[in-house]
């Protein structure tokens, strides 16, 4: 049986570009035992893909020169020799950008879609959704009437991330990059305040007017200038969840110096970088705490969903200027 | 009664200079009730004082121009109006870098110094040994086995610091800024492995050889490209300890970029800015270890003292070109 796939063509130096992929046509190979047929139904792109690109060591595998990308994946289950899978069940896993795939069975979890929108264990559900309650629960530690900050407010991460320091009782600020984001933000997610950090001319001023007592936790998923002006206005014991630095990862160069240690220093911050997979035994929690929010409707998410497989290297792009308002993601099928 | 004393006369642009000093005589008011006539004898001088010749708000408040300077000092009691103290008592506190001073009794607390030399009370029974105690025990948090760095290891912080790493059953890695130093950390101190970081072509490289299992914690003093080349090495959970940025302090532009984010990114590292204040609640504990382990000979320390309250200038300048082993102190009396 034949499909269609991205491979890795050549890895990127700075920003990547749709020339850094490549589609081609396989023959899948037959069936065996405890293996099934998927095809590919929701795609995740996301930004952490970006260092995969690269021929480093980190904490994920890099992906190779040649071979699919693979990322997190809903699909249906069109064939199976599996008894833990029949036909038409919807699973979710890391799995190769290609329309269809044959899987082990122990690489899989099934999912349920009959209340919930498929596309949410991507996202809400998923790793962005797990990872925001982390770095918002365990490291930033908001409590009643702090001020929280959320950096790349308006995607994936963020929404959740902001969401859940609003529901432990904290005024919320979220950074995004234009006004329809802010807006989006204020009238649907609850932002206390936005700065559209795109035409902000000073990111530490306009924080300023509206944290005068000063920032006491910054959820980080951008870096770069927006961090300065962050930590500019941190107040003492300020944590910072450092979760991404999606400004820094297309760099040639070394960034521009920056005076955070200096902040650091004499706020008595604590910064701590963090990877999900560091808290495994902590994602039952956060699946229950997350779920009970999102039924509750304190909890709230969108998505920008891009129709066909073929889009998946430009919706992963998109990444990098902004396009996406919350979790962007590939519908293939 | 006439005494003389040090004042700041202008404020530092970049490295402070012995114009920056004023020496002056002034005379000192009678004594009241509740006050005491006290002589200098041991005066400390610190890195962190450079930030309070700053006109900037931080943790503690700046000198004043043409006010006098102040800091640790011990001090020999001449005449007291306090039923608290009595002629020859020794006391230590926050005190005018002057020859004579009048004091309130509430401001000053006696010493012991029939078993203990007075200067002890300025570094490792004083400020630094505290300092040193909280960052490598609540931060650091090393562990039997562990690889350690210290930067600045051979001056007053980092020399506890180390050993405190050590006791605690780790492997312990000073870098410092002469060999003379280095040799002085292997031979007296017990650190496994030293860095002259003044002949080093790559503290990267360097470290990478002495700990090929990567850093475990990381008391840093110094900041700069040293903590660049630390960071470098960072194992994954790795601690650091943000006690000091001393190649920092006499900037007057921002510091060439740096990688330490993606580090702290993708190694799960806690950083965390800290001042001995936040922690008083724990004071008692810190230096009934001190003590202790002073006691049992597994604790050593030593001391640059610079004859001569005139020479108070020479000897805070020479803090920043590392002319003291240990703490620096000058001897007034």
């Amino acid at each position: 049986m034949e499909t269609t796939q991205f491979v890795l063509a050549s890895r990127p130096y700075g920003m990547p570009s749709a020339a850094n992929f490549r589609v081609e046509k396989i023959n899948l190979e037959e069936l065996k035992d405890n293996e099934v047929l998927l095809k590919s139904w929701y795609i995740s792109v996301d930004p952490y893909m970006r260092g995969r690109m690269n021929d480093t060591r980190s904490y994920v595998e890099a992906f190779q020169v040649n071979q699919p990308i693979n990322g997190s994946i809903v699909a249906k289950v069109i064939e199976s020799r599996s008894n833990k899978f029949h036909k038409d069940d919807v699973v979710a896993g890391t799995l190769p950008w290609s329309v269809y795939s044959v899987q082990n069975a122990e690489n899989l979890r099934k999912i349920d879609v009959s209340k919930i929108p498929p596309y949410y264990y991507l996202g809400i559900l998923g790793m962005p959704g797990i990872t925001a309650y982390i770095g918002m629960i365990d490291i930033c530690k908001p409590s009643k009437g702090e001020t929280v900050v959320v950096s790349g407010a308006a995607g994936a991460v963020g929404l959740v991330a902001g969401q859940i320091a609003k529901i432990r009782g904290a005024r919320v600020i979220g950074i995004a990059g234009s006004d329809e984001k802010c807006k989006l933000l204020k009238d649907k997610f609850g932002f206390a305040e936005t700065i559209n950090y795109k035409i902000s001319k000073s990111i530490r001023k306009d924080l300023a007017k509206v944290c005068p007592e000063g920032v006491n936790a910054y959820f980080d998923n951008v870096g770069g200038e927006i961090t300065e002006g962050v930590a500019a206005n941190l107040a003492f014991h300020a944590r910072i969840a450092l979760c991404g630095q999606i400004s820094q990862y297309n760099n040639t160069k070394l960034p521009a110096g920056n005076l955070i240690m200096s902040w650091i220093l004499t706020k008595s911050v604590t910064l701590q970088g963090f990877i999900v997979r560091s808290y495994t035994d902590r994602f039952d929690e956060a699946l229950t705490c997350l779920t009970q929010w999102l039924n509750e409707g304190n909890l709230k998410y969108t998505e920008t969903i891009i129709d066909g497989f073929e889009k998946l290297p430009d919706a992963f792009l998109g990444l990098f200027s902004g396009k996406n308002q919350g979790k962007m993601i590939v519908e293939a099928d």
